[in-house]
């Protein structure tokens, strides 16, 4: 099955020019048929010339929502926008997946509103991938849901294991559970609850996690709520960026340091990707009927041509369908009825 | 007014001998009557042949609280460790503060069981000072209390902003709410109804801040969970790990790389101690009977110093009775009765 992706063109703060380029690397490279939304003067201009194009399409769109523009407000009053537009084609089963860099509130509003939840996933969770000592772990949701109860998490759970294991091939992956200490006991009532929950449930659940191993490589899977993700994410951006202030601040301070600066500069790059969660392909909105990936609003080329990879293994990988059985399973496990699965009426 | 200051000689990694170096440092330099709880033999040990011993005095205290102790367990069946028979000193008025570098669960558990809370304090927060680009800010609560509820969160917010006051001589602290956009309207409900409640306050509130900007000096007093603050500093710390793992690793690949990296040296110990937390005086737990400050378990001489100087000006500020003064005036400030202070029964 071939996948078919619609690119927002106009995403992010390098689109349409960065994210043409990782279209037209993705048309070369990943097998994949993908359609172009945007203004479509602007997209062709970028692919004068260029090869690859007879997988791709354009569909117009004369709006587009800008990065800090109110993400519910954008959706609703910009109906010609290019992410309305594509999530739109997915809709009507003229593609597979969206794949946006621009706006995530947006993008997360718009999935929502226009794909709508799986039947039964209480909320979408938004995961993102980063490296770990020896692999990747997904950590969701990283802030799609600001408040969540234990149904969702427990959701979350499943949905994240069923992630790691058709995109990373990992066998009953290592779901943990972001919490303030390794004890069971410990945390929030709502970590607790979930803690409890997860160690009846049929998931390899290897218990609570602490924030300041994330990176150890422990679990193939962390589940958190909405708010306390995002904020992790967003506490690892800080510090990458105080490191790379200093860094960059000492090695312009004597012509000894620019130098010392100069032999370790390939190191030091692959110490930024790797603190650089948006290498791996962006985010993923799991439980929209739709496989939605969300790249950094900084994305370049490459970063988009992986948030496109992503979205083919997601296709591929039959990820809306491994969610649909998860909804209907996991009410029942939990002992839940099916007013119990957390759905939130409308949107 | 001197200050009179007990210091758990057992607490942390390195008690006694950094513990009570860091003691005799404080002796000699900061003017305050210290007393060191623990076993004697191994503390005059430590003592032998020292200068500065004359404000020091020894109390014996036959048993010790291990670092991976379970807190509340071995408070109470180790009526004899360092850290009860040290908190009493301060419960019977015998000195103001206490200091350790122990288990910080088990000197949280005992300084409530044994000082107790502030009358009309809902709950002690843990508050912990980071450095930003042009100052400090402290970030409370970072691990007391994994569930809060607003009037909880609005206390922090009037105890952050006092300590500022009293310590860093700050009029008027811009006080900012952590949570995962700026506008008033996004975040959990929590924070969304604690926004709304600082914003009608006399506090000197700046709005939300996110994770990613904490370094930046935005605000003096940052206001979260005890959940939440708890993932913050430990994702910080777990980052910095990393950080400095890749850097150790970069600078030992050839033998260019490892003259470059002693040529940097001096710059990389300068951005590791800024991501040590813990070199600006532990953490203060804020709004129980008595000032009570806990240092990293891995404090050194110069760290216990730090946290000795905390605690000194914690007691020379009248931080306990600025404490009893906003827990007498935010019930009525907020609209509440007696009864909305969130005071827990107990414990």
């Amino acid at each position: 099955m071939t996948a078919r992706i619609v690119v927002d063109a106009m995403g992010g703060d390098n689109g349409p020019q960065e994210v043409v380029a990782g279209a037209l690397m993705a048309a070369g490279g990943l097998g994949v048929e993908l359609t172009l939304v945007g203004r479509g003067d602007a997209i062709r201009r970028e692919l004068e010339g260029t090869t690859n194009i007879e997988r791709l399409r354009v569909v117009e769109a004369s709006e587009m929502v800008g990065m800090d523009e109110h993400p519910t407000d954008a959706i609703r009053n910009k109906p010609d926008s290019s992410m309305r537009v594509g999530l739109e084609i997915v809709k009507r089963g003229e593609a597979d997946a969206f794949v946006t860099a621009g706006n995530t509130g947006a993008a997360m509003a718009g999935a929502l509103l226009t794909l709508g939840r799986i039947k039964g996933i209480g909320r979408p969770a938004l995961g993102t991938v980063f490296p770990t000592a020896d692999g990747a772990t997904i950590m969701l949701d990283v802030g799609a849901n600001a408040d969540c109860r234990a149904i969702h998490l427990i959701q979350f759970a499943h949905m994240g294991a069923a992630y790691m294991e058709r995109m990373f091939n990992i066998s009953r992956p290592r779901v943990a559970l972001l919490s303030i200490g390794e004890e069971d006991s410990k945390g929030s009532q709502l970590v607790i609850e979930v803690n409890a929950a997860l160690r009846k449930s049929r998931l390899n659940f290897v218990g609570n996690i602490e924030s300041n191993v994330l990176a150890h490589g422990l679990a193939d899977v962390v589940v958190t709520d909405g708010f306390t993700g995002n904020v992790v994410i967003k506490t690892i951006e800080g510090v990458a960026e105080v490191v790379f202030g200093e860094v960059r601040h000492a090695v312009e301070l004597t012509p000894w340091n620019r130098a010392a600066g100069l032999i370790l500069m390939s190191e030091l790059r692959k110490l930024k990707r790797r603190l650089d969660y948006t290498e791996y392909g962006g985010a993923q909105l799991l439980g929209v009927d739709g496989v939605t990936v969300i790249g950094h609003g900084r994305s370049n080329a490459r970063a988009v041509f992986n948030a496109i990879r992503a979205a083919r293994d997601g296709v591929q990988g039959g990820l809306v369908q491994v969610f649909r059985e998860i909804a209907a399973e996991i009410p029942a496990r939990h002992g839940g009825s099916s007013d119990s699965t957390g759905d939130d009426e409308g949107g």
